[in-house]
């Protein structure tokens, strides 16, 4: 078939079999489709739109693109789990050293920070010599020998989408859900865990600002999880205001660990039992999300959880002494506290205006080569629904320099929207499907 | 601006200042926009669609993207002529020289043959030694000098345009009317010309098969020219059966020849006769339509009009003999007839279907880069409402080889639709605008 037929199929509206797409996709990825071309149809794709059976075929494409991670042999009920994106969102650290406590591996498979979201990476390597690089082998092993593994998407897998993903980028065609969740299922299927849980970000500092739109994507993502013979579920979380009370790399890695030794935000603390609840659900290892939940308390006051962090540092090469002692992690040299301008009630809190904040303190990348600074964020004091006082302190800026953290206070005070009565609060778990 | 945002500006279907779409697209011609964001864009703009606004910004950018060619202190009234495209459409050889011979200077930018549509520059070629590549300097100076050059579009003019099209013939971008539009109507523009004259085909042998599409595409180039200070006129003639009788380099150039000594096909020269007034009219030489045939009709009696063509040919370095004694211009070894199956009438004539049978004997292209071969073609001896015996001629094949002919001999026989009643036959010339 020839590929501008295609695209004039696409063009007019209609609906493409698998084998074409398949042509068009493993074209492009062997560099015999030209990036203009496929430009081309990403747009009429946007435009006229992608059906369900389009969606997993080009999903299906994406896998192939690659190699397939196989734990045949190896173990059997492998979970992973995958989140939005979002702004303080650490859960990952801790809900899987708490999953692989009670036996269940887990080989996360981890992105970094672009944008206004952090990345899991990036929050990990402020522990001094952690490597988060590990081949499909050391991965693989590892996971094995200690149950648990949070690494870098191998360039192996999934390479279409790496590609796509630059072209998307460049002509307007990111935001199409079903590109979106090719994109994600894409990758999360070559990774070849069995079970994946999905976290589906909705608000103010996540990709999706209406509930709607979250509740879609994922109904597609599980939707080509199935198709690929995944067991899958999802969660739509709220991210109207940051998870937790820490943004920033290493401030997030010490809230994870304090959350770790059962002194975590409440709202960090319940995202991770949800999540945690359906991985083991999935992987088959309780028998209702109650008894998992019993199961995942457990296992975080036994210690056994953060042993497991324990461990997972130890293989990647990271310093132990971190996991007990949160002071070693990188420090800011200003610490600057910004006080409330009024009384009142904190009736919203913008996750996003925090992210932007962290973001120009140099905690975030604006473009992926950039370099970004782990010591720097924000630790918030006050939350919507929370009673200040004038002067009261709303949250602590950390800073390279006197001059970040000025203007990182005039931003976030005006982050900040504090009004003469509490406010209404939704749900920080909006949804769960599948 | 970025690119990225124009693209998304026009993927959500919003209008675009002329700003935007200059830098577009003289980004694009100077290769800083890359092709991968143009066909995004192209894409795009066939979706979504452009305003009459966004189309003449889009001209006036593909103008702007090289030189224009400038009368000023030279002549005053010049005009050029184009055809949309379609089988035996030898007009151009017959009205250039009839209004050169009546005072008006005639600078005709012409194209090749390329798919089932033949070009002036394959047909011109046929006369020995004639060149058509011409500087624009050679060619405005030939101009002032006889009143009339039949030649090649300068790479010059409107490069953009070039690269625009092969994108959009590799993107499926080609047939979304404003784009087909500007595409014209830039080149034409950047030729000069103070009078434009469009002959639009509509019917099976044109780009247009639709009516009302021919129209369209009609109306919204008068709209880009008199945009662009010029003054328009438009004809839409049916390509339904081909026009006059031969189809073929050679062949086309000894009818047009004939014509010029006033022993043409009738709706041959009914086309002439309305596109040469139109252009008289346009260059204010003639009071009306009515004077304008009288006048043209003159010409070719005269030998005047025959006389101008002999002129092109010389100062193009033609073998001016051909003029004379069409039996000069290259034959074909194998010459066959084709006879009619039954009794009838011709009801109907596929102009496409002889067109490929020509491309098929080697005269026409089915890429750019193809050679042709200019002796080969078909005379037809009936066409539409003609009453026609078993066994009469119906056609002969000119052919460079026996096979090739007994090929041409089974296409045509199927082009041929011979009924019991005479067909209702529509206009030639279908309307006539501006």
């Amino acid at each position: 078939m020839r590929t501008v037929d295609v695209i004039a199929r696409k063009r007019a509206g209609e609906e493409l079999s698998a084998a074409e797409i398949d042509s068009l996709v493993s074209g492009y990825a062997r560099g015999e489709v030209p990036d203009y071309q496929m430009s081309a149809w990403l747009m009429a794709a946007c435009l006229r739109g992608l059906t369900g059976a389009e969606t997993a075929a080009l999903t299906s494409a994406i896998v192939s693109s690659g190699r397939v991670i196989d734990w045949t042999g190896r173990l059997s009920n492998v979970v992973d789990k995958h989140s939005s994106g979002g702004v303080g969102d650490k859960t990952s650290l801790v809900v899987v050293p708490m999953v692989a406590a009670l036996g269940v591996p887990v080989a996360k498979m981890s992105g970094r920070g672009l944008g206004f979201t952090g990345g899991t990476l990036d929050k990990l390597e402020s522990i001094p010599g952690l490597r988060v690089r590990l081949s499909i082998a050391e991965m693989q092993t590892q996971v094995e020998r200690i149950g648990l593994a949070i690494v870098a998407q191998s360039a192996e897998l999934a390479p279409a989408d790496g590609k796509l993903y630059a072209l998307r980028d460049a002509t307007a065609t990111v935001d199409y859900l079903p590109l979106i969740a090719s994109s994600i299922m894409g990758k999360k299927i070559a990774g070849g865990a069995q079970g994946i849980v999905l976290d589906v970000k909705a608000g103010d500092g996540a990709f999706m600002t209406e509930v709607e739109n979250a509740r879609a994507l994922a109904g597609c993502m599980l939707e080509l999880g199935r198709r690929a013979g995944r067991r899958v579920r999802a969660v739509v979380s709220s991210m109207e205001s940051p998870l937790g009370y820490a943004v920033g790399n290493s401030l997030e890695v010490a809230e994870a660990l304090a959350t770790l030794r059962g002194q975590g935000p409440a709202d960090l603390l319940e995202l991770c039992l949800v999540l945690g609840s359906q991985m083991l659900v999935l992987a088959g290892a309780t028998r209702d999300e109650e008894e998992a939940r019993r199961s995942l308390k457990g296992a975080l006051a036994s210690g056994a959880a953060l042993g497991k962090l324990r461990q997972l540092v130890a293989a990647q090469g990271g310093q132990t002494a971190v996991v007990d002692d949160p002071g070693l992690l990188p420090r800011s040299p200003v610490v600057h506290t910004v006080a409330a301008p009024r009384g009142g009630f904190v009736a919203r809190l913008s996750a996003r205006a925090v992210a932007e904040t962290v973001r120009h303190l140099g905690g975030g990348r604006a473009r992926k080569e950039d370099d970004i600074d782990r010591s720097v964020g924000v630790v918030l004091l006050a939350k919507p629904d929370a009673a200040v006082e004038k002067g009261q302190p709303l949250c602590v800026v950390h800073a390279a320099d006197l001059p970040a953290a000025e203007g990182a206070t005039s931003s976030l005070l005006a982050a900040f929207d504090i009004a003469p009565e509490p406010p209404r609060i939704g749900p920080l778990v909006i949804d769960q499907i599948g």
